[in-house]
């Protein structure tokens, strides 16, 4: 996919300053913009870049003056940023997967009804009675279980496996390798030392406009539902358990675990490899700081740190001190020693 | 699936009062039970939603007297909880796959003998000499290797990968998007700091009534075995490394890692995101706590927390003070003053 | 596969003592060698394993001396260690997967010429212009997108996906379940509290000589390349972030995360679960013990621990004095009771 410095200037209502004709084909950060490339300087701290650049098109605003001797084509605009922000979004249009129709690989059971529009990729196996609505696409190699419901313009990468029953929104992304609907893990003791497992048998709930990492594994409900509401965002290799409840529009980072029962608010956000107990409830706007672990319930609009957790100034107050204990040790030894 | 008032009266020895021919098809809790569900009282705590309760049946003790004017059918019973959760088995019971056959898809190899209730989903890929026993059941889009064997009434959830050698037993369930057979990570440093592969060609054994969970990954031993025992539970996305060995009845929590060559013993309890450093051993009936971090061999009967894992209990006396230095370095410049 | 004791000591320029007939098809530690097995004794501390053993074949010192009656076969050589090491080697390229060819099932777009010499196995999916060099094997049931490069030799286990433009260099191995270039984790908050998804379109770059293991994730850059450097090997289940450059020769240790556009130098031993964050620059040589959470950049040679990671020989200093926190207390009340 090629643009034109002419073209790319009307779209964004800039103006060229330079060869109109130069073509790129990559949108590049500055620091390592190649030949072929547009990139944007819009924090003046970059300018430093410009001398070196091999840019072929540069966005900047209209006010900025460029003094040295350069190469590259000028497309003058009011926001660079935003006009960067604008072309990154019709690059990836152009890059989208916009097949339609199935492939003659794809096993749809005979009771599923499938739009015109949708997408189902090689080796994908439908199972009885599941809903693709309009605009759903589902890449090579996934694996959808009987009565999945997936919402109006889904995309489903490679290799995604959503178990039956479960219900996904419309407007979600679901990376390759994500399991939706496993059981949940419960097991009964006995007076052995052995486990009996208890049957799962609730499912899955997502609602719409979710994005969910590669490899990550949701949980379908003992009973009722495992809900992600709408807007969650959830990174790579995160595990949800069974009956948990993700607030709209939390975040939550890479290989961080939420264990079975517990109610997530809206709007937190979770960093990395942070874990959260069972059965607690976390309020709205919380933010988890990554490696936490979290054994009791926390109000709203609170930030923890450490395991388990607590205030996450404190908990620095705290640890800067830890640094200092062998000092501590060693007034402490001192003042013992004067008494 | 739907169940009747009388039908489950007669399974489950109890008494109908109210309506015998309203029906359920869910089973669900009694604070979200919704039209057409079956819910239970057990603990008199959750009387209290018996008002408002839109569930068509409630399971119920036959001393508990009902005061309250109601819509629901009552099932009375002699303990509600043990009645739900034999009604919770028989409807997992019929929701199970209870397909049998191969596929058209299934890519079995010429040497491989197929037990006649056995199933093997669209596009799975059996390899030379596999063995797969009477009721085993593998889903869709799974990779067995060359002389895998899978023990009786096994289930393989949808994409998992058998690498070749690898044995499972019998009764066991692994979920989907599981890795068991994977190379360990083995490799030998040269004096340039390169890395040289160590060749993996051992093999990982998993007994009986284990089941594993949705993406965990179980490495092959380097020689030998990695050894999975009887009625281990692991949780989603666990790693478990070569030559490792899991003590019966062991359950391991989400996220949880085991590096190599390490022993865990029986009846342990590993919390998640537990780590757990090589070439230790692990005693019987040890609690790991939650992201708890081992470098040392634990003896039976221990409970760990903390990175360097310590004892449970010390690790949360000398937390709570952890939380008091800024207090603590007060007090101690306070005396310095004073001397 | 079978080995006799003339041809193996032929190959290993060793000299038989005893049935020179017998046969192995097996290598075995001496603790648990069962008949059938070769092992060997370097170190003198393993010779008590010497009168239980059922090895058949044992590889030993030209030197050492055997007192006890037995019936085993000896292998003279001159360093056992490194005799067996190449047995091991031998062994694990016989069990190789050599099979060339593209399997029926195998779905490659026309657009991609293949070598003769590779190997695609059933239901794998080759995108639009994808290059596959000579000697590439790639197993069941994975997905290759549009313009993707797998260079020279390189072996992807079953069920792994490489999405579109990524690169992968010669005689890498990626292990079952691997997902590279799933969109990076970029997300703009917008003054309502929720996210709009940063489109992602850079790529993977996998130079040579890379292991990486099973069920990791490799997000693709928002601009540019997130880069594996020359060497490197990745355990299972770890995270590395759009935009991040991992060093060369570099091994990081499973179910650790990387943050986006953090750049990783050469050389460095990062151990389980580790967490660093995102746009920090760590050294070559850096040590990052297991479960470190590492918040700033860190200069060629160190070696941390904690979270945040502080200097690994202070935090061991603080951690023991940890412990003592109850003891510090008593004291500090029994001064202050003093004065």
């Amino acid at each position: 996919m090629n643009f034109i410095a002419k073209e790319i200037a009307e779209k964004l209502n800039g103006t060229v300053e330079g060869d109109s004709k130069v073509q790129i084909n990559k949108l590049s950060k500055i620091e390592n913009a190649a030949k072929g490339s547009l990139t944007f300087v819009a924090n003046p701290k970059y300018i430093k870049f410009l001398p070196k650049t091999r840019a072929s098109i540069i966005l900047i605003s209209n006010d900025l003056k460029i003094k040295i001797k350069h190469d590259f084509t000028l497309i003058r605009v009011v926001d660079p940023y935003v006009s960067f922000t604008d072309l990154l979004i019709e690059f990836a249009e152009s890059k989208k997967n916009n097949l339609t129709g199935i492939e003659k690989t794809a096993k749809i059971h005979s009771s599923v009804k499938v739009n015109k529009d949708v997408y189902i990729g090689h080796n994908t196996v439908v199972g009885e009675y599941a809903q693709i609505e309009e605009g759903v696409k589902i890449d090579s190699n996934c694996v959808i279980g009987k009565n999945v419901k997936i919402g109006k313009n889904t995309f489903l990468h490679s290799r995604v496996s959503v178990l039956e029953d479960c219900k996904i929104g419309s407007n979600c992304i679901l990376h390759s390798g994500v399991v939706i609907g496993s059981d949940g893990f419960g097991f009964a003791p006995q007076k052995s030392g052995e486990y009996i497992k208890i049957p799962q048998i609730g499912n899955v709930v997502i609602k719409n406009n979710v994005e969910i990492g590669s490899n990550t594994t949701v949980d379908r409900a003992t009973l009722g539902e495992t809900i992600i509401n709408d807007g969650v965002k959830l990174d790579n290799l995160v595990q949800i358990a069974h009956n948990v409840e993700i607030g709209a529009h939390t975040v939550i980072a890479a290989q961080s675990g939420i264990a079975g029962s517990t109610k997530i608010g809206n709007y937190c956000l979770i960093g990395g490899q942070a874990g959260i107990a069972g059965h607690l409830v976390i309020g709205d706007n919380v933010k988890i700081q990554g490696q936490a672990g979290v054994i009791k319930n926390i109000p709203n609009g609170k930030s923890v740190q450490g395991n388990p957790a607590m205030d996450y100034k404190s908990y620095f107050k705290s640890y800067l001190l830890f640094k200092k204990f062998p000092d501590f040790e060693f007034r402490l030894r001192e003042l013992e020693k004067d008494i």
